[in-house]
């Protein structure tokens, strides 16, 4: 029974282009999966507390020493990767801010990449035969090949530390051009709309 | 009267690298700037929500139409602008996780990157006229030439957006290694003595 990890990290809810690309893909994906499941993972209803240094302490000591402040601050790590080594896809709704991850996202990857849990002290993933799907979406256009391409720091950086923890099959699909909507240039609909093809062909 | 505003993003306290590479800093500084004064940023001191929906209505919109609820999201932003467009010089202590920033500096990042504050809709910076230092500590080694060089993410964003706000005037450090006080190799006195001369260099 396959399993899609839905992993959203804009703020806006019903105003998201992000939201509305991964819950297309979720209905497709779920078309084309009849014996699948959809969990859900809303950065904004989970708590993710900054590393800290207890945080620290539990990562590189074994569970059974942990203080209870250690495994207090250990454990969103723990169930989050507990999550993903679980499922089989991963669908990811992520935002660009300031050309690169909202620091939202970023507190989710701090606590997802973690030694001797999804990857080895000899650097090998450990998170294996998932694939990562990922609709990122900017304000401004970053179209491969233009001028602005070396500006988007996000994709390059999203597939190097998914790739570090061992999921290399991603397939960024890039939603650009979001400014328009808050610039009354264009509905949201609209925008939602043009890249709706990319987004079927990405959950087949 | 200059003033140095001396950025802490590291949760190691008394362990950190970083700290103690800024605090040398901030001394020998204030030996060259006999008039100088020094203004602390411990982003753990710090309450750093990340963006959320009123922070966005807030940053788009003018202060006389912000509801209390938007007025007390973009009130730390407003407070971290303020303090950033008051000093001449910033020395920041940037720790490297997971080839990248620390999510708590992202969402230092996304708090003072605002538009007709730091940057104008045209994208122009407006903060210019500074300097800024970043000791980038990294448990492994990125030096220039080596291999390990492009897994390096930080150095490129840091100057890319700090760029984008008008700092242009950037030097980077990088203190890699540090890994090898965690692995019991290297004392951490010994390794922030290794990285001393460059940073007395640096606050010349």
């Amino acid at each position: 029974m396959p399993k899609l990890l839905k992993i959203d990290a804009s703020p806006r809810g019903d105003y998201s282009v992000s939201r509305a690309l991964t819950a297309i893909f979720a209905e497709e994906w779920l078309k084309n999966h009849a014996d699948g499941t959809v969990v859900g993972r809303d950065l904004f209803k989970t708590e993710l507390p900054f590393v800290d240094l207890p945080w620290i302490a539990g990562a590189y000591t074994p569970a059974e020493q942990h203080s209870p402040e250690i495994a207090k601050a250990i454990k969103i790590s723990d169930d989050l990767v507990d999550e993903l080594l679980s499922i089989d896809h991963i669908v990811l709704g992520a935002p660009m801010y300031n050309f690169s991850l909202p620091a939202i996202l970023k507190a989710y990857i701090d606590h997802i990449v973690r030694i001797n849990r999804t990857f080895t002290p000899k650097y090998e993933g450990l998170v294996t035969g998932k694939k990562l799907t990922i609709f990122l979406t900017s304000g401004g256009v970053y179209t491969p090949g233009s001028y602005t391409e070396a500006y988007n720091v996000e994709s390059g950086y999203l597939k190097q530390v998914f790739g570090f923890i061992g999921i290399t099959d991603v397939n960024i699909v890039l939603a650009g051009g979001t400014a328009a909507i808050d610039m009354g240039q264009k509905t949201r609909e609209a925008v939602i709309d043009e890249f709706k093809p990319a987004v079927i062909e990405a959950a087949k």
